[in-house]
This record gives C-alpha cells, sequence and structure tokens, in this order.
C-alpha cells in the first residue's frame, strides 16, 4: 500500500486529475478512502477464501457449475457497494472515479484472491461493451443486473478450433424476423462461462452471421444470456448449455466452462452494434481485460514477494558467510545477500511492472479527459503498451514468484504456505487474453508499423523526457545515460527488422517477435524505474524521516538493482535480433522427428 | 532414445569403456539390450502410474504413510532384475554396469515417472554409503535388502532449523556399552522418509555423538532403521514414527516425511565408519544424488518437450503468416517460426543438459577405471562439474516445460496434458539437494579455489580441446571462437571475482555466486553442443539416409539455435559480474520494510 500511494501520488499525480471536470467531485482524501475501501474489501471479504476456492474447485453438476459459495456473496457485495461500475459515468448511476484508481483497487483485490477477483472484472468489462455499442434496449436488460452484481457477464470468444486464430470461429447467427439472430456452436475455455453463484450469465459473444465474408471481417458480437426474458418478463431457458469444464494447474476458483450453445435451436442472440463489425467491439474489451491480466499478474506477484520477504524476516539459518564459529546463533536468512538478491529480483520487477501498468491506467484517464490532441496521443502510447503491459507482468510475474519460492526452499513448494499456489495461479497469464507470442507479433507486427510508426515516436519522447530529467541529478546522470543507450539499441533493432521485412518478407521480420517484445518490456520497465528514481533521489536529498528514509533508500536500491541486473539482459537480446537469421524460419519440421 | 544413443555412443564412446577390464563382460549389444529392458520397464511399469501417483498422493494413517500400491510392486520388480545394484560389482551380486548406462537407465525411468523413479534411486544410494564406509556386519544386516528392493534406503540429513545449514544439525547420538548408539532427534523432509511399499525403512542418518565438537565437524553418519532386528532376527520397532508428511505442489508420488526418532528413548543407531566423519561420508552419496537430480530434471523436461512436440504437430491453428487468404484450411501449429522457437528452445536445453550429465558420468567411469593419474584429473573436473550438472538442468527445465506448456497454449493449463505436472514436479528440482544459491556458493567459493584453481584449468583445457577440433571444419569454426571468447570472458569474471575477495572480503566475492554458477552452466553446455555438432557435421558431410539426415540437421538447427539465442545471455552476466558493487550485501534488510 506504501508503494501503491507512493506511484499513484508521487509518481503519476493521481491528484491532479481531480482538476478535470470530469473528476472533480473528487479529491485525495476521497480517493484515499477509496484505496482503504477496497483494501478492506480485500482483507475481509475476498483473502479468507483464497485457499479455499483452490482446495474445492467448481464441479459440474447436472449441467451447472458449483462454486466456492463466497462468490455469491463477493458479487454482491461488490455489486451493491457500486464497485462493479467503479469507472462508470454518473449518469449512468456510477462512481465515475479515475481509472487509475480502479486499477489500484482491482491490484488490491487480486492481491488478496485472483480467482475471486476475477467475476466481477469480467462483468464489469462485459457491461462496458453494451454501455459503449449496444442499443439502449439491450443495455436497459442486462447492464443494470450486471452492475449489481446479480448477474455475471463474460466474453466468450474462444471455441474447439479458434483460440489464438479468432478467424476460424464457426458459431452461428441465424437473423430471424423478431429481431433476434438464432445462435448455434461450441466455445471453450470460458471465464466464469457457467456458476451458481449469480442468477443469470450474460455471454458477450463472438459469432458469424450466415453469409458473412470469412476470417475476421465476418465476425460480429452478440449478448447470448444463458437465460432470456421472456415476454411476461421471466427468465427462460435460452439453450446454453455447460457441457463441461476444465480442471486446471491454478486460477481454480474460477470456472473454465465448454458450452454448448443452440443445442435445440432455441438459442437467442442480439446483435451488438453493427453487423461484422463484432471483433473492433471486442477489441476494446480485449484491450482492457488485457491491462486487467497484467494487474492481476502483478498482483499475485506482489503477494508472493510479501509472503517469501515475511519469511525471509523470521526464518533463521546458517551465519554470515565469513563468520566460522558454529556457536554464534543463526541468522534470519534476509542476512544473506543471496536471499536479498532474490528479495530485489521480486521487487524490481513487481515494483516496475506496477509502475508500467499505472502509467498505461493513467494514459486511459489522459485519453478521456485530455484535449483533442491529448486523446489521440495517449490513444497511440495505450494501444502500443498494451501488449507489453500484459506480456510483461505475466512473464516476469511467473519468474518472480519463482525466485518467491525459492526464498523459502522446501518451505515453498509446500501446501503450508501460499506461495505453491501463487505460483499455479500465475501461469495462466502468459496464456489467457492472447499469449505472449500473439503479443509479440500484434506489438512488432501491427503496432510498431502503425501510422508510420508514430507511436513507437511517442514512446521514444515520453522515455526521452524521463532521461533528460535524470540526467540533471547527479545520482542519476549514469542510469539516464544507460537507459538512453538502450533506447537507442530499441531503436536500432526495429529498424534493422523493418529492413528484413522488406528484403526476406513478414515471417523472417516476425520470427523474433517474442523476443523484441522481451526486449520492449525491460526498456519499458527500465523507464519506469528512472521516473521512479527522479521522485526517490528528491526525497532522499530532503530530509525523510527515519522510517521514510528506508522507504526511499529500498526504492533506490531497487531500482539501482533494477539497472544493474535486469537492464543487461537487454544486451542479449538486442545482440540476437541484430543477428537475424532466419534460423527458426527455415527448420524444418521433419527435422524435429527422431 | 536416438538423441540418447547418439549421446552415449557417438558422442561419449561409451561402448570403448567396455575394453576396460572392469567392464570386459560388456559388449555394445549387451548395453543396447540393457537400454532396451530398462525402457520396457519404464513403459510397463513406471509410465501407467505416472498421473495416479499424483492425483492420489500418500497419506499419513495411524502412524504408517500409505503410499500408492504401484510402488511396491515397481520396488520389487526393480529389485529382481538387478536394476538397484546396477554399478555395484559382481562380487556383491551387483551388475557392474558402466555409470554411463546406469544414469541413462535412471533418465528413461525418470521420463516416464520421477515419482516412482525416486524409490529405488534413494535406496541405491543409502545402499552403496553402507558398501563403501560401514562394517561387513552393517552391510550384511541391511543392504541385501535394500537392494533388493524389501526395504527402502533414505537420506536422513534435513531438520527444522537445519536445512541448508547442516553445521546446526541437533539429533543427538548416545554411546552404550552395546555397541551400538540411541539416538533422538527430529528429521523433516525426508524423501521415502515412511511408507508402506517395504517391509523395513532404513535411514542413513546425520546425528551428533554426545560431546562432539560444534559445527560440521561433530556430525556423524548412523544406520537408523525403522525397525531393528532382534537378537531372535525378527524385526522390532525402533521408536522411529513418521509424525507427518508434507503435501507439495508436485513430486506428489514420493512421501516427504517427518520424523520423530528416539521419543520413547528406544531407538538405536549402528554408527557408519568413524566418529565425526558423517559428513565427509554423505557427500559422496550427496554428489551422486545430485548428478541424480540433474539427470531428473533433465528427464522431465525431455518429458515435457515431446509432448508439446506432439501437439505442435497434430494441433491445427492460424495460417502462416504470409498467407492472408482465410479461406485455406489452418496448418499445424509446428509451422509457425514462434512455436519452432519455442520447441527448439526447449530441445536445446534437454539435450544440452542430457550431454553435460552424461558427460559426468563418463567422468565416474573413467574415476574408476582409469589410471591413477586420470583418477585424480576426472575427480576433479566431477567435483567441479557437480553444482552446474544439478543446477543448469534443475533451473533451466523449469523454464523449458514452462515453454512446453506455452505451445499447448490453455491446453497445457489443463490436466487433460501431462504438462501442468511436469512443471510442478520439476520445480523440486532447484530446492533439494542443496538449492541453486547453495551450490553457487560450493562452486565459486569451493570448486573454483580448490588445488590452486586445477579444476577450472582442467575444464579450460577440455573446453579448447573441443575449440581446436571444430575450428578445423569451416561449418564450425565462427562458432568455436563464439565458445572461446565466452571461455575467456568465464576467465576474466573468475580472476575479477577472486580479486574482489582479496579486496573486499567472501561476501562480496560470493554475493553473485548464483550469476556465476548460471554462467558457467551455460558455458558448459556450450561446449557439450560444440562437441556434439563435430559429431553432427562428420554425419552430415557423409551420406546420411533421408531419416538419418531429418534427425542430424535437426541436431545442427538445436545446437545453432544455442549458439544463437542461449550463449548470447552469457553476455548480460558477464557485465553485471564485472561491475561488482556490492549492492546487495549493501542492501539493509530495514530498507525492505514499508
Amino acid at each position: 500500500m506504501r508503494n501503491l500511494k507512493f506511484l499513484l501520488y508521487e509518481v503519476f499525480d493521481a491528484a491532479s486529475l481531480t482538476r478535470h471536470p470530469y473528476y472533480e467531485e473528487y479529491d485525495r482524501k476521497m480517493l484515499d478512502m477509496v484505496l482503504q475501501a477496497a483494501e478492506e474489501l480485500a482483507r475481509g471479504l475476498l483473502w479468507p477464501y483464497y485457499q479455499e476456492m483452490d482446495r474445492n474447485p467448481p464441479e459440474l453438476v447436472d449441467d451447472v457449475v458449483k462454486v466456492h459459495p463466497s462468490v455469491r456473496k463477493t458479487l454482491k457485495e461488490l455489486g451493491e457497494g457500486g464497485w462493479i461500475a467503479i469507472t462508470v459515468p454518473e449518469e449512468l448511476d456510477g462512481q465515475q472515479l479515475p481509472e487509475i484508481i480502479a486499477d489500484s483497487c482491482k491490484f488490491i483485490f487480486c492481491t488478496a484472491n485472483y480467482s475471486g477477483a476475477a467475476f466481477s472484472g469480467l462483468s464489469d468489462g462485459a457491461a462496458r461493451l453494451i454501455e459503449n455499442f449496444g442499443s439502449r434496449e439491450l443495455y436497459d436488460a442486462f447492464v443494470p443486473n450486471m452492475r449489481s452484481g446479480r448477474w455475471q457477464g463474460t466474453m466468450a470468444l474462444t471455441e474447439p478450433e479458434a483460440g489464438s486464430s479468432l478467424s476460424d470461429i464457426t458459431t452461428t447467427a441465424e437473423p430471424t424476423e423478431d429481431g433476434y439472430y438464432k445462435i448455434q456452436g461450441q466455445k471453450v475455455f470460458i471465464s466464469a462461462g457457467d456458476h451458481d453463484g449469480v442468477e443469470n450469465i450474460v455471454h458477450l459473444m463472438l459469432a458469424r452471421i450466415k453469409g458473412a465474408p470469412q476470417g475476421v471481417k465476418g465476425i460480429s458480437l452478440f449478448v447470448v444470456p444463458k437465460q432470456r426474458i421472456s415476454e411476461k418478463g421471466e427468465l427462460v431457458s435460452n439453450d446454453v448449455v455447460a457441457s463441461g469444464i476444465f480442471h486446471k494447474l491454478g486460477y481454480r476458483g474460477c470456472p473454465i466452462a465448454q458450452l454448448s450453445i443452440g443445442d435445440r435451436n432455441n438459442c437467442r442472440g442480439y446483435l451488438v452494434g453493427e453487423p461484422h463489425s463484432g471483433l473492433r467491439y471486442m477489441f476494446q474489451m480485449m484491450n482492457e481485460a488485457r491491462i486487467g491480466v497484467g494487474i492481476g499478474a502483478a498482483a499475485l506477484a506482489t503477494a508472493a514477494y510479501y509472503a517469501s520477504l515475511d519469511y525471509a524476516f523470521s526464518r533463521k539459518q546458517g551465519r554470515k558467510i565469513e563468520e566460522k564459529n558454529p556457536s554464534n546463533p543463526p541468522v534470519p536468512i534476509i542476512e544473506h545477500a543471496d536471499v536479498k538478491r532474490m528479495l530485489l529480483f521480486q521487487r524490481s520487477v513487481v515494483e516496475g511492472a506496477l509502475s508500467l501498468l499505472l502509467q498505461c491506467s493513467k494514459y486511459v484517464d489522459l485519453k478521456k479527459v485530455g484535449s483533442d490532441e491529448e486523446k489521440k496521443k495517449y490513444a497511440l502510447l495505450l494501444d502500443l503498451l498494451t501488449p507489453v503491459a500484459k506480456s510483461y507482468p505475466s512473464e516476469m510475474g511467473v519468474l518472480s514468484i519463482s525466485q518467491g519460492i525459492q526464498c523459502l526452499g522446501g518451505s515453498g513448494y509446500c501446501e503450508d504456505y501460499p506461495l505453491e499456489q501463487y505460483y499455479r495461479d500465475a501461469r495462466i497469464h502468459p496464456i489467457h487474453e492472447g499469449t505472449t507470442g500473439i503479443h509479440g507479433i500484434d506489438l512488432l507486427g501491427r503496432k510498431i508499423p502503425m501510422k508510420n510508426g508514430k507511436a513507437l515516436h511517442l514512446f521514444c519522447g515520453e522515455v526521452e523526457t524521463a532521461v533528460v530529467k535524470a540526467k540533471e541529478m547527479p545520482e542519476l546522470e549514469s542510469y539516464a545515460r544507460q537507459l538512453s543507450e538502450f533506447l537507442e539499441k530499441l531503436k536500432k533493432v526495429t529498424a534493422h527488422l523493418s529492413r528484413i521485412q522488406k528484403e526476406r518478407g513478414i515471417e523472417h521480420a516476425l520470427a523474433d517477435a517474442t523476443l523484441y517484445l522481451e526486449l520492449f518490456g525491460i526498456v519499458a520497465v527500465a523507464w519506469q524505474w528512472l521516473i521512479q528514481a527522479i521522485v526517490i533521489v528528491k526525497v532522499l536529498n530532503g530530509d525523510p524521516s527515519k522510517a521514510e528514509k528506508d522507504f526511499y533508500q529500498g526504492k533506490f536500491y531497487t531500482f539501482r538493482y533494477f539497472f544493474g541486473y535486469e537492464l543487461p539482459k537487454a544486451e542479449g537480446l538486442v545482440n540476437r535480433m541484430m543477428h537475424t537469421d532466419g534460423m527458426t524460419v527455415h527448420m524444418n519440421k521433419d527435422w524435429f522427428t527422431d
């Protein structure tokens, strides 16, 4: 919480947002109260069921998914408290809070119970899609119940043969004369796709209207409820059946369902917006969901970091390495340099990742309340950084939690400590909402070239602004130079790969897109650490209290850790990408056989 | 199996060992038969229970640990087949097979069922300790029953307050006039520490004789059976009680027990060898066990690689990246460059790690059958490489399996595929038999400086021999140069850290020992890949059949992958270590608090 407030108020000046008319009803004190309320809910409502939900995962009984009873309670309380409408405009009965505060609350909830927090987040995203693109009738029929926590919202995209490749979606929608569509198909891996913690499930579903063009241009978006509202206003079955659930490594509290839709030819779907525009609409939700995954990943890694830190303070083992006398008592393991290194690694990842995510949240806010020019600028930056803000916390979160386990040794491997569950839960993040490989292609193949490289240009401008500021501070000058060098290398790699694309084609250019994403992530997080360091050094050069000094010194060492241990990893990636040889393109699949 | 035979016969010329008198009863054909028999046992005896043992983990019922029924069957069959005495001399009724073959069999068993293969491996190691250091009476009383699979052997080191720090062991041994010792204490994390798949458990236990010196110099080794043999020759309780078992992330088929020893003051222990020499004896077993962990880690990652390879061949998703027409059918995902990259990463890790492990096995053999000078040389090389051969497969195996999951996407996260279990099982390897941090300190703090750096000198000699050979082949010349450069960098880092130790003390010198171990691992595996490449290029320059050509081309690309993608990672590590700033030493623990 201390670090969260540091980022919110000292680095990103969230309070300044309340000077915009849209957020003028809030002030710093009120924002603090929201955060405090979120913390209390996290402690009282979510954390108590973290382990229990994992040990008693959902089961499919008679076509209904039974979830842990706390799901109903949580959705009800979050709904009634307005938490599922936290950024919704007041005119739609929402809280109209800044995104950066909403995302901070999401982060707080996810540190306590990632599965438990997933339900309301899904409803929020689904409701927002109807709000933005659906008709008033659709809004009235579905959104209030989703926002109140009585109904569950989902995003139903994936099919057995269409996961990463959405263009292969085959679920069909047949128009009827009564305005609705008849839906038929199969969906898999649908988070919260069915459960008994709510009265109804509202799927935001991609399907293909009969006769639509092939590929992504023929996909439309529908509202497909599990139970539709009859003419009498009653809920009646809409022929959407949970035909299976997936048993998973982690993230077990949240049911991931397989759905059979329209098996009895009696499933009605309601078109959202225009036909064939479904993927465009869905991308809005997906982009938010991707930032949401980043937040969840950073949150789990944060929880793991603090759990391992606690252990390192309390567990005594061994002596300082120069100490030869075995009759001296053992020391807490936090005295060992290697344990401190593991803790600093975790801290540099989790606090760097959170910073990048809140930077993105702030861009969302500025995109919302800024001038037209600012809107364009921040929309572009957000587009560019979304794959990074999703993937860096996801990939590095897994490694960070693994180091958390390592701090505990054998105990980390046992169920008596929460580390092993964090480790299992977190492994979903590099997979859902687009695998890391997909995001690499998105970044290098789509976001970098868009508008003639405008987004990258803006990003470099943001980094350079921080570099210029840091260069003026003697404590930071060398770090600023280091980042500046890596930014140049990133540009060089980008230009090199663009040349490769012209000379050898897109497959060669994108073959190492995942590595490019990794490189971009390291540079982006280094930038975030430099922004933090500018604030940190200012405070340390003042006259902080002992407690404050401890906090800022710790932050400063973590910043140094990132530049000393993590940023150098970019060197190997740069070397690799500057020596493109198309090896993975040329590798013939027959050569994999023994 | 194809790759294993490539390594055994083409790279390490295992058949040549049979020219030594000690192994002269064997020839290539017989060795092949042993491997084939191991493969059949793996398929028929171990693999069928891989998932079942995980889903039905051991439980403690009335002070006895109940394990899966297959454990009894497996131990019996392996014992009767002579597999628990595979390297034991003929004169002790063993098979007297080369270590490199024994380790290959262990590897085969572990690919099928890591937990299932652990029991016999533990018995083998424990029996060997008694053989090497115990009296004839101890041997007769315990070893034959351990080798036949009727009794279980363990290594009982860890205590609640003595894990990484063995000097803090407090289990006591009080001498009696009847020759035995009375043992009292607590042990935790004892693999196969109790179970009902055998008639008796034989602990090789570290304890401190009353009045012994403090620290590691006062630790003795005892045989402490669960049931001792009464004067009438019957098994009677020896006051060793399983007081708990640990529920774990993975490796669930093997019970990890907590033991209460001598609670009723009626536990007898039998001293092995001399008093106060226990740790030295135990290190023999630990060194073997560490190579064994490396083998298990490489085996799990191998199984995961093949599982993800199968999936990549059969799963169809998306089109080639240049393909714009959505009406063309989707391709198997192995056509995508990023999937091939993930597969090559796995393959480069697993085949590189296995190569390093078999290199170590060969050193064990040469140490056994070579001239006195060879014995010394290979003992030193083995000492040096043991922490590397334990840690590289353990750390990289986890990452490799994670990429295996990633190849399967959402399916990799589900229990329908074995990947998630490999991922859970493998996470124990960087922890047990010494954490990676401990091995870093062992390598840099103990193995590098021993005998004035003799071992490192020998290692460099081995690498340089391969470099010289490879430089003569035009296809390998540039790779040889690349490895040679990194070897020089490794030497430079070593010299630098040695200087740091003199100038700033050992804590500073060892602060990044884990990174040094990582660097050493990358260089050592690059060396192994270069050795393989020398053989590969020779075959490819001959006239191989299509199937052979496919195999060797695949190997050659995997070699290239390692040098193109993995070896460059060493650069960042070198940079880091050449800029030692003692950051983790200076980091004050108070600065971790918020």
